[in-house]
């Protein structure tokens, strides 16, 4: 245990409004222009009544620079005044994992 | 920031086999004895081409009895063996939390 690595993981639960508009090619856009920054690891996604999403980074800065870059907060903008009825943000810090051995 | 009570997020993420006879009763099954545990704060869950499902807790400690309880052991063998073609479980303290104010 003692030599894991530990990483974050940005947990963002959400629901929808009705108007989406334009929504799922922002998040494909804001997912791909992720994938480029410092620290990202990875992300996975589902949604049913509600939607999670969760992106792991490297560090506590990755995030923040992550939630400062411009068209992410241009995103966030949109996010909020149209997209989103209500959300929640954890930053979390992974401290185990297990893994099937499948 | 320094008076958030902090707390640990359950992240369970995996894919299922064709073989899910009795899989949603006995999710819902294991879900509510959760609720009973000491230490559950709450629970998500959403499933697309992967499931997530989050589970909140006080502290480390209600998740290991958590872990170890008996039906919920017999549950996870019935996933190992039959439900699950992969999962991940990872173990994150939940450091800061944003939510909206819809």
């Amino acid at each position: 245990m003692s030599d894991f690595n530990h990483y974050y993981a940005v947990i963002f639960t959400s629901t929808l409004t009705d108007n989406i508009d334009g929504y799922e090619a922002e998040a494909e856009k804001i997912l791909n222009l992720a994938k480029k920054q410092k620290g990202f690891l990875g992300f996975e996604s589902a949604r049913q009544d509600i939607g999670i999403s969760i992106s792991y980074w490297e560090t506590q800065e990755d995030i923040l620079n992550w939630k400062n870059q411009t068209d992410h907060l241009l995103a966030q903008e949109k996010g909020k005044s149209q997209w989103y009825k209500n959300y929640k943000i954890r930053i979390s810090k992974v401290e185990r994992e297990y893994t099937s051995i499948n």
